[in-house]
């Protein structure tokens, strides 16, 4: 029986991680950091694992993030170079899809504006825009980028996406590299960030980027809370560049109950939940590339080192 | 050149429609009530028409509603009887099914307790439910209700719809009639009203259908305000047995400053902006029925007098 290791600082998340490998993927050893058994783990499937919990596995061939993110591994830097491999749910893009759906509605169509108004008790309509004529971008074009756009254009708006390399989908203006940016953002009434977080992504959401918007665009961002200069947004909503913003991911999660955002006007913060994977989903994905990894075949979505995703 | 008459107590939307009448049906003569051309009009395209104004039109022969309903045509019952069409645009259907959606998105992906949330610094997640495990029921299956009632199926809802006669709709479990109106409406997440305003249909928001409803469920009024019994909302809401609705509609509009359902906890109000016809279509399809009207033809959406729709 193959060991596997569950590595994270959430103990309730380990419990239901536990839980979900018991029902969907029987035929592996599933243990915590503190059995004794988990020295004999291959893979370590990780969610922030704790610092030096990768150093104590010395038969680790594959570390699993139970994400589509990898970046929360860097909460142990202490481990063996071996392969990284994530999840990548299916259900997650349809998650993701509809978080993004929402946002897109909430200022095409000026929820934002009405739930404003309410609190002021004001009727006042706004001229209404056909979909076609409202400019959204998406910035990162995988899995779930590449469904966002998609699923939007399908909807009628005028689609543009940007990624590292280029893409085409049908329907989105596909722009790629530094060179495609300003191409890609000028003029949008709403951009959408799903990038991963890399040196060259961090701090992308900045003044340079919203000043190029439409005045009065929105942003939203998915992605990891380092791609906002929240000083940055701060500045564009108060001059009115930005209209409003609506932020699932934060530096520090779950966001300190004194942080300036949560009341910061036009912000919609939510919790970190535009779309998870499912557990049975974690379970299943985990153990096929354990499997994989045993018998030398292909692992599925497989990091690249230099990349980051 | 035939004559039309343009009947409405808003005088900026006169002065809207005859800039657009001038540029989408130049052949018509387009004249307000004060003008002497208006008693050679044979066609009326009206929006609240003040009372009294209908009579004074002796070569009255279509009563034409600039909108999808036909209410407010209530506010002059002084004319001859003759046949009344609405105006069903196209895109009004997509106004609509955009409007529906973050409504549905809106409950089903909890933003509607996200955002109470962030009043409090609260930072909670809710257990994501596939689109599949909600349930969407749309009230009226015409050309606005099965556009939305498919547009949900197609985003993978439990969607159930309910209309006065046998409809069939893919992806739509559809209802009808009384007899048909508890398997439509019971245990559902989410009830949408787009039912035409009716003796049948009025107050039909209200405990008895509340109570058949899922715990904790929301309603969507996009249909009239008089559909919906304020004080059976309000302590619906007050119970818990609804957790919020979204009002697009009102028995008097603009609602007024004073009333209560503008801070009533958990309802969101919106301005009628759910959808409006575009002034370019309400000038193409009126001076098509126009056209119809003179030389014989069959009417584009006629409203049965019996029905009122």
């Amino acid at each position: 029986m193959t060991t596997l290791v569950l590595l994270s600082k959430d103990h309730k998340l380990l419990a239901q991680l536990q839980a979900a490998f018991a029902e969907h993927a029987p035929s592996l050893q599933v243990v915590l950091a503190d059995d004794p058994a988990a020295a004999q783990a291959r893979v370590a499937a990780c969610w922030h694992p704790p610092a030096g919990s990768l150093a104590r596995l010395p038969n680790l061939r594959l570390v699993h993030s139970v994400a589509a993110g990898v970046d929360h591994l860097g909460s142990d830097t202490s481990g063996p170079v071996v392969p990284v491999c994530r999840v990548v749910d299916p259900d997650h893009r349809q998650g993701m899809t509809e978080y993004v759906r929402w946002t897109v509605l909430h200022f095409h169509r000026d929820f934002d504006r009405v739930i404003a108004q309410q609190r002021s008790r004001l009727w006042e309509r706004h001229p209404q825009r056909p979909a076609g004529q409202f400019k959204v971008g998406v910035m990162g074009l995988g899995s779930l980028g590449a469904a966002i756009a998609s699923d939007l254009a399908g909807a009628g708006y005028d689609v543009r996406g940007w990624a590292r390399s280029p893409r085409q989908l049908d329907g989105v203006a596909c722009h790629y590299a530094e060179v495609g940016f300003e191409g890609f953002v000028d003029g949008l009434d709403l951009l959408v960030n799903l990038l991963p977080l890399t040196d060259a992504t961090r701090g992308i959401l900045c003044s340079r980027t919203f000043d190029r918007l439409a005045r009065g665009a929105a942003i939203v961002n998915v992605g990891r809370g380092q791609h906002l200069c929240i000083d940055d947004l701060q500045l564009a909503l108060h001059s009115g560049q930005l209209r409003g913003a609506v932020l699932d991911v934060f530096e520090h999660e779950p966001l300190p109950a004194e942080h300036a955002l949560w009341h910061m006007p036009g912000v919609v913060i939510t919790p970190h939940m535009a779309s998870a994977a499912s557990h049975a989903c974690i379970a299943r994905q985990v153990a096929e590339n354990t499997r994989r990894l045993l018998s030398g075949e292909v692992l599925n979505n497989l990091v690249d080192p230099l990349l980051g995703y």
